[in-house]
């Protein structure tokens, strides 16, 4: 076997908004799976936001990528070797691999892909992102049959699973775009009750428009201004969900949310999460939504970047809001 | 009986800041107890800062005071005359009863005031502020024993309290006070571990000493720079009870928070809150804070005000910053 590994390093550190200088594909030979090892051969990556958080020198909830190491990153793939119980060549696993095409785990570190649905899924609407709008929408903003919710960023990864959820559970759900595409994408091919530009001069109009009860739940992606006009909708007793602050990143002098007295008279609760803290909810998450997508009650969009050397530009494009639904990389 | 009664009531809606031209004192004959209401002779009328938002036209969680209404408020006093079978002339009570003399209440509405407390104590710390600070900081920031946690107005009626019993659920209390005589009373008569001056040049850098440990929880009156410093330093899975906004008031251009991802990164939790919605923990509190007061475990201060007449300066000292602790009208 003369198959050699193929993989994308964090080569320098951006300097203002990152580009595909930052990084460097290397070639090396296949990782080899020790004792209680699987050896897997990734066929998917999947690119998210939190990615760009990584790139930068700063310890936050978790460690930054050091320069020289493979970029980290949600993969699916299939076993090659195993020296796990559980696993056997062919098997189809999710992990946690990074830019490379070939990668080894702790065997208790891969999650079986539910036969029912593509592997691409796995990193998707059924993956950290499926997971990380469950726990949000459900464990954290409760949406009751009835209420209004508001999604951010509503034609992504997370936003578009969290926007299905609420529907599922009885909501009307307004999302948040940016542009008419997307737009169209997410009422007509996700099914939510509307869809509004955040970049249309009239907004806040067509905001007080679509939400004529008010809103009771906003899962946000964005923060900044559109976070802001959203909190002018709030309900009492509303639930806000902190997921992103996109608008944050690369913004030397973002406004935030600028009275917090609107948050008091409303009694309203925000909660900045991060999926990873809720290990717990994950089996129950993913197989909640492996069947929803089997059933065709969740619906998903992927946008492809072919090999891995097209990484560092699908990062660039997803960072710039150019990707639609989920962005993934197909590893040839 | 020649007794005529003496109140305030809201003249006119301040434009810009409130002046006591906003009030005007009338006098009126004695209100009269219909079958199942109390009469109640006021001594004590408490001043607070939510009544800065009833004299605006604005429907929030509560109407607005109506011109030519008697300012809202409430008061402590001793039963005079009793329809109801709950009370008898003599009784000590607190009540709803505005900025008046006399006034009239259902039985149901009035709430008797345990013997061991002075009167007044009924107003403050064992009264409306200090349920807000025990339900605001126990039932929503749920500090543990050895946290830290930080109080802003923190020589105030609500934030004495607050940091007190932080204190006695055995966390590290720092207050947050504007000038160094609060400063001192907040340490040396409250017993607050440290207290800051948010007016000092190098507040930043006092803040970051005072907190080696980072910040848990924060029980916040004032939003703004103030809170912003404080997120500045916050914890993984912080809570903070957002209870006022004082520097939004009278703010045309309030810069509130002004980035939000630390509040994911730190998987922060914001709640507004407002007393009135915990009635079911009203007795609970005022029982536990009583006791603690007659034990001396809570101290108090009292800024009185002498004269229903003077309770519209009152309320601009206290909206000042001029007030310690406990702003009081007696009322002859």
């Amino acid at each position: 076997m003369t198959e050699r590994n193929l993989k994308v390093v964090l080569g320098s550190r951006p300097e203002g908004k990152p580009t595909v200088d930052n990084f460097r594909v290397e070639e090396g030979p296949l990782p080899v799976a020790a004792e209680g090892q699987v050896l897997v051969r990734n066929q998917w990556l999947s690119i998210d936001p939190y990615m760009r958080g990584r790139m930068m020198d700063i310890r936050t909830y978790a460690e930054p990528v050091a320069l020289g190491d493979v970029m980290v990153g949600d993969t699916a793939g299939v076993v090659v070797a195993s020296r796990h119980p559980d696993f056997a060549p062919g098997d189809p696993v999710a992990a946690y691999l990074g830019w490379q095409r070939f990668g080894v785990a702790e065997g208790g570190a891969l999650r079986r892909v539910d036969p029912r649905i593509p592997l691409s899924v796995s990193l998707g609407a059924a993956g950290m992102p499926g997971v990380t709008a469950w726990v949000g929408l459900l464990d954290l903003c409760q949406p009751k049959a009835g209420e209004t919710v508001v999604v951010s960023a509503a034609s992504g990864g997370v936003g578009s699973v969290a926007g299905q959820l609420a529907r599922i559970a009885g909501c009307r759900v307004v999302g948040i775009a940016g542009g008419a595409d997307k737009c169209r994408h997410v009422t007509e091919a996700l099914g939510f009750d509307a869809c509004l530009d955040y970049r249309a001069e009239d907004f806040r109009q067509q905001l007080k428009a679509a939400v004529p009860k008010g809103i009771d739940c906003i899962f946000d992606n964005v923060g900044g201004p559109v976070l802001e006009a959203l909190i002018g909708r709030i309900n009492p007793f509303a639930r806000v969900t902190l997921c992103g602050a996109i608008s944050e990143v690369d913004n030397p002098s973002p406004t935030g949310l600028r009275r917090l007295l609107p948050l008091i008279v409303n009694r309203v609760k925000l909660q900045g999460f991060i999926v990873g803290d809720h290990l717990e909810r994950w089996p129950v998450a993913i197989a909640d939504l492996s069947g929803h997508v089997a059933a065709g009650r969740i619906r998903y969009h992927e946008t492809l970047a072919e090999g891995l050397e097209a990484a560092p530009q699908a990062l660039l494009d997803l960072l710039a809001g150019r990707s639609l639904g989920k962005q993934l990389v197909r590893i040839p």
